[in-house]
């Protein structure tokens, strides 16, 4: 059964205490009845970017076609930094303009999707006030509300073709293998890196993962296939190495996060 | 697009470990199945009937006109405190009778908006079976599911004029400024105030802010305005004048919490 | 007013900071765009299925006929454990063989509801690509939306009559009481044992509770009942004897955990 329904989602680092997510969805709910609104995560880490940037890119692409993306992570709010909305292949992105949009864009590009960014400028798409500290609520939420009306992108500003694009880090080629780093560290303590399943193809002997002083050896398929509080190298639900303690938290384990370098090598 | 949809608002001081909030949708959907619910928050301090109250006054004022909010952060359940359904000014409120609604009934007598209040009687309107520490599922959520269904305030039990209000602390006035406290410490560590954009108006020179042992010097726009670490002064999304660290945390840095005194001064 | 829409509620010990339920969620979406989603927790701990069987098993039941609850708790990921779904009664479940469905399976049976279970094989109701580490996504998300979409539980896998059932620890009778322990430590501290309203019936005399070297004196009602500070013993709302400090924490105050023994005697 297909129904036209469209999906909006929140990610920011607004926590859940304050009401701030909720408000947000009473913003959207009063342009636009009818979308269903889902909480990709408002932890975040206070002004991470590039945090938020990365899970963003993880999460959207599992959304059908045509939901919109709401991404608040705004340290620069109220100051010149540009408010954006933007349709990135089959999704769409509002949020500052700050690179928060990254991984999405590039996938797009990618993918040879059409990628079509505005600086949201039309002010009758915007709450009547608009504060200088609370675009979420004042501008982003409203934008994206007026996006699932059907709204043409093209109405709610100027175009822009320079959005604030992140670094991405790309793992560095070794002798016999790549040096790369710790992209993200989950809620189980489990370290994503930039190296990929493709990296590791053509690997004449099992590979040893090195991360500061410990040796990984080999490359198991999933966490039951260690033992209760070992270290295992994986390939992750995204494709990616990851290092994981079986039952327990590698991060912690290893004093380690996002930035240390991981290599792997024959 | 408008649709004739009825939404339901969750805060409560639940946290969201043990699916207490989840109950609550179950009953709801259970008795008016076309409802959005969104939640405010589950994470009001236990007990804290007073951050409670302030969440919710400043949230509900932005969802859509017929909104109804559940509100459960009841010490006193189970007791003769009295469960309340009440109609403020454009939206509904739904929760123990200690204070909880203060803020969305100051707002809809000033507004001029109607007011009725009502002890929950009726128990044909609750769950069958009523224990006596879960009125959020027995009682609050199908009372504010019946209210969804079009149910009518007054089938739901007799007509209060006395809900319990709680203080509102007013600034105070000094010789050149005003004296006022913190009213809510946000999830960015940020300190809110009871000092309002109107407090400052006709200051003939920029106003200083004083917490403890600390001046701030002026009033800026936005965080963006200050270097990252700064202590600032901003008037935040709520018209309330708020100290802020630029990419910190004013609370941590200040060691201040809810009830400190501000004074601002020209 | 009663409409045709089906309800799919999710309970993980995933956190919330990376996005993993809110893809789920998407996932969902796209094969069956007219579901409502409930989260029930996301916050049961790492690996503990026990607590996730528990709280699923006692929310579940508030939830409207028909209603699929997806719980993945899922150390053995990617092994051998079995994928499962299952109809128990006026519910459906999804998720992995390790336990989780254990009280609403129990539920179900003694209720003389039809209960039937099945081993996920048929990897066409499944995400195109499957990874080794989220099932979640990949198996149970998809599934349980082809369920909401009337897809009949018999055309998902082949029948299984021996789900792995997680140990129910029964209070033993004593002289004049019951030897129980404690079942839950709830986000309040509070401590609920599997002592039930129906042991304590009969008791001729108020019973006394011990715990460790804590002995409380009769049952109160509720909270109220007692003074801000004091121990208090009371029938939940689930109908099972707790251990409370009105409007403090019992679980702190006393050092007790999921497994400790508590007796109640005359």
């Amino acid at each position: 059964m297909k129904v036209n329904r469209k999906i909006i989602t929140l990610l920011t680092d607004f926590g859940t205490q304050d009401g701030y997510a909720g408000v947000m969805k009473g913003v959207i709910w009063g342009i636009a009845p009818q979308v269903y609104i889902a909480d990709l995560t408002h932890d975040i880490y206070p002004q991470d970017v590039k945090q938020g940037a990365f899970v963003l890119g993880r999460s959207a692409p599992y959304f059908p076609r045509g939901s919109i993306h709401v991404a608040v992570v705004d340290p620069g709010v109220g100051t010149q930094r540009r408010p954006l909305a933007a349709r990135l292949g089959d999704c769409f992105f509002v949020g500052p303009d700050n690179g928060l949009l990254t991984p999405l864009l590039y996938r797009a590009e990618r993918m040879g999707g059409s990628v079509e960014v505005v600086h949201l400028t039309r002010r009758e798409y915007w709450l009547p006030e608009v504060s200088s500290v609370f675009h979420g609520r004042d501008i982003f939420a409203p934008v994206s509300a007026h996006l699932a009306n059907d709204t043409p992108l093209s109405d709610l500003g100027a175009p822009v073709d320079d959005p604030l694009r992140l670094e991405q880090p790309y793992p560095f080629p070794l002798d016999k293998g790549w040096r790369g780093q710790v992209t993200h560290v989950d809620h189980f303590g489990n370290l994503e890196t930039n190296i990929e399943r493709n990296h590791l193809v053509g690997f004449i002997k099992p590979p040893q993962v090195r991360i500061g002083d410990t040796l990984i050896k080999g490359v198991v398929n999933t966490f039951g296939d260690g033992l209760p509080g070992q270290m295992v190298a994986l390939i992750d639900s995204g494709g990616h190495l990851s290092l994981c303690v079986v039952n327990g938290n590698a991060a912690e384990t290893l004093h380690a996060r996002v930035g240390d370098t991981v290599e792997v090598v024959v």
